[in-house]
């Protein structure tokens, strides 16, 4: 008879309870959660502040009695666990209520622990105003600060996935919200062209971003905050109401690590594929382990949600004796952020310069279905593939609907091997409310295609707008009307793509020729029409809506 | 010097048209279209004639004019290519509006003719209010009669995709409909047990189904129409103000029939890989053509968008001496009736019965996305898979929100040759706003993965509904509350699962126990318990979720 302790009830831990249950009716299972709550819904706390989900019992996906009861748990909440005797095989537990201490045996021992909020070491990050977001009893804090006090501004540290959302959601609530962001763009794990699309829609909701900006410390004032800022301009102080800190989160590994179980350098606890630790009894998951990047096969800590529960089975499943083997992780993520959608999978090409593999990138601009049925709503897609066979390293897409479908077929496109030619070849669902005869991912696939077939020669944004107008033109070929209402680069020459085969003899042939349309795919006719005549010519990638937001 | 001739201006026709001249700004393009308009919207016709897409024009992609000024191509609307030299490389043509005929040369020759509405052989059917669907005449002729006429009632005969949007769309304009159906079914492409889940949902907004009924003959009658229906219960005459006919499309191949060139049995102008007709002179793409489905490699013949506009391409391509492949049909496809979406991609089950096939099948039930999230709806997921290896073969989801992004990232896992197992793994875009860290692809591949695996024995809803009760005991372990609610079998035991380990003793063991829950989950989860008792059991597959239809 096997008895397997989980060490943390949420994701990952609850996962590998359940499935530990249903693989062997017979096993002891105990659950340890320090805090009151299992399995609650972690990625939907923003949203109960912001009053978007209305009743707190929606956050508890189930509860201590009712998973016990199907699943025959021994769940111990509010029950710390100190410490592991990995050669008795047994687990220090402490009553968080008591404080009392006692142990417990393990066959198998999974751990579970997640991630904790990175608390940045400055000056007032413990006043009452001053908040991070992990768990319930974070969320009640917060939610009774914001019923209670009716703050006036917000500053969020941190433009990640939760910094915005819990900026829309204070924004849904009436606060007028700043957010500061470290780096240079926000939204970490798109590419700074991308995220700009992403800060143009949130700063037109009002919302003020600093970008290349550091908090350095709080102080309280007359019951509001001064927050003093540092960036380019220097030091700067400003007064919130409320001040949340989302400068992310670092693995719970404490545990691990005075175990003496082997560590990531990345801070994760490390995990073989089948999520066993360097002591073969002892499994972990989750937010707390380091795991392959699915395209690179290099180490990585990245806290999703998916991935912890798909780990948490996979590791219940060994810890059960049933072989089973985690492939790594694509870090397919995706936030709502006001009216607009902004996700990722794989590798960016940040990423990819960053580990010296060589990529291409495409930039694509698709309705989510077709034009003539209302509704439709463009997206930015940008791929990333292999310069010598097409093979996908990693997709983002901006905009309204349909971003996360698209997501989700090339998440599913890269987990298969695919290459740009087998997206050419995607059969995807269409019908006038749904699609495009053409899909998006068939217009990306194609414009990938025409790029590693010669087809067409690109420049990307940056290399237009660092154009240097001696040697080079910009062409754009869009219409007059076009570049009235959306605006255009300086000292562009204008001739409408429709009158380029009778007009070329207008355009210096002793520059380099950048064509210039409004999503691309002119600029690529263009292309053609100058090449057969002779030009040196490039089309400019994604067309102005790739660049607008980077001028 | 190349001289592409293409015939027939609408999905395949107008992009190798487009490509051609993409690929070569040399070509010499020749596009025949026998009506007025090219690159017409088909799959918005039933909108516009509903009054969800308001602008006529809106149904013109491009028009002649834009499309030649663009592409340079020579388009010649309203000429029909009435028969080909294939000696010679010519066509011959006749204005539709003079009846000239003339010739014209071709070094190679694109057939992109489309499908017509097969209209079956009854009398009546030349009557001024019966009418089949193909094209903006055929449009304007409907639009015409209900805006004029303003029918009370009307037939649709057919329950296809088009009948079934047609029907919606009459009831948007305040038509009483009936829609029969010649098979036992709606929606051919879906088994009848998802397609009973859609045929539910059009009965509830008020419209009448009639399968297994033929229509045999029309009679105008006081300004209405007199239809003779016959069905299991003989014949029966309905009174209806319009007729339409929607039942089904037949490949325009007279003329690559009548010029030799090798027919498929099922009727399309046969191709190879390369779209090259048995003459390598003469290519042909779209619903006039067979081509191979993807999964058991047999000829077919599939009117769908998609496949046309991937054909035309390809067709360009091999046209303008790049060699290019199509690698065969999915035949994925998806519509909105009212407020259900109905997708399928693959094969069916019926047709791989048919086909002699082994397969193995799993039922799901599953939200949009997360269930705290406001405004999920449920979806139905029935996959096809191979018993061996798990490969996938198909699937059908029917459901509110998100069905045709789960339809999408499966028909890219077919396509890529993933195995249930894999679908497991696939790291899917999640937020509370688009899934759940499960997503619904996510759980049909566990439950797929289950079956594989041995985990759980299934019987599905015909093997319940068929459930001999002398030797079979059906056990409902869902709640009370839930048996009030929704209702259940006849003569089920009653015990909910979180009490089946403590009253299993209360089943009679000497009979086979078909536990049946609300989707599925618990009937796994009593599936387990039970056999662990040493039980006979079986878990309802998709549970009442799934055969409630079928009762």
């Amino acid at each position: 008879m096997s008895k397997i302790v989980i060490v943390g009830g949420v994701a990952g831990g609850a996962t590998a309870a359940a499935r530990a249950r249903r693989l062997n009716e017979d096993a002891e299972i105990i659950l340890f959660e320090r805090g009151e709550y299992i399995s609650f819904a972690n990625c939907g706390l923003p949203y109960y502040i912001g009053g978007v989900i209305t009743e707190r019992d929606a956050l508890l996906v189930t509860t201590e009695e009712s998973f016990t009861k199907r699943y025959n748990v021994d769940i111990r909440s509010m029950t710390e666990v100190m410490g592991i005797d990995r050669e008795k095989k047994e687990v220090e537990i402490r009553d968080v209520r008591t404080g009392k201490t006692a142990t417990e045996s393990y066959d198998r021992l999974i751990l579970s622990p997640g991630a904790e909020p990175f608390r940045p070491p400055i000056k007032g990050i413990d006043l009452p105003g001053v908040f991070t977001l992990r768990n319930i009893p974070d969320t009640d804090r917060i939610k009774r600060y914001v019923d209670a006090k009716a703050p006036k501004t917000a500053l969020v540290a941190g433009a990640g996935f939760i910094g915005l959302e819990m900026a829309e959601n204070l924004v849904e609530r009436g606060v007028a919200t700043t957010v500061v962001e470290l780096s240079d763009q926000i939204m970490p794990p798109l590419d700074v062209e991308m995220a700009a699309a992403v800060e143009t829609h949130v700063k037109s909701k009002g919302t003020t971003v600093l970008t290349s900006t550091s908090v350095q410390g709080i102080e309280e004032a007359d019951g509001a905050y001064e927050v003093l800022l540092q960036n380019g301009n220097g030091p700067e102080t400003r007064r919130f109401d409320l001040v949340l800190l989302a400068t992310g989160v670092r693995p719970e590994a404490s545990l691990a690590a005075s175990a003496g179980l082997d560590m990531s350098d990345k801070g994760g606890v490390r995990v073989d594929a089948c999520m066993a630790t360097s002591d073969p009894s002892v499994l972990a998951t989750g937010d707390a382990v380091a795991t392959l990047d699915f395209v690179s096969g290099s180490e990585m800590v990245i806290p999703l949600a998916g991935p912890a529960n798909r780990q948490g089975r996979i590791a219940a499943d060994n810890a059960s004796g049933r072989r089973s083997v985690y492939k790594g992780t694509l870090g397919t993520s995706i936030a709502k952020i006001f009216d607009v959608n902004a996700a990722s999978t794989g590798m960016s090409e940040k990423r990819l310069k960053a580990a010296g593999i060589p990529y291409k990138a495409s930039w694509t601009h698709s309705g989510s279905h077709a034009g003539y049925y209302p509704g439709a709503e463009m997206m930015a897609i940008k791929i990333l593939f292999a310069p010598n066979d097409g093979k996908l390293l990693g997709a983002q897409i901006v905009g309204g609907k349909g971003v996360d479908k698209r997501t989700d077929v090339l998440a599913t496109a890269i987990k298969a091997g695919m290459t740009v030619f087998d997206l050419q070849e995607l059969e995807l669902a269409y019908a006038p409310p749904f699609s495009s005869a053409k899909d998006p991912v068939n217009i990306a696939g194609y414009v990938a295609g025409n790029i590693l077939m010669g087809d067409v020669e690109m420049v990307n944004y940056e290399e237009t707008l660092d154009a240097d107008l001696e040697n080079d033109l910009i062409l754009d070929v869009r219409t007059a009307e076009e570049i009235e209402e959306h605006g255009t680069l300086d000292h562009v020459l204008h001739i409408p793509v429709d009158e380029l085969r009778t007009r070329y003899a207008e355009i210096d042939s002793s520059k380099r020729v950048l064509v210039l349309c409004a999503i691309g795919l002119r600029g690529y006719l263009g292309y053609r029409i100058l090449k057969h005549r002779g030009f040196d010519v490039k089309a400019v990638a994604g067309g102005y809506a790739t660049l607008r937001h980077m001028r």
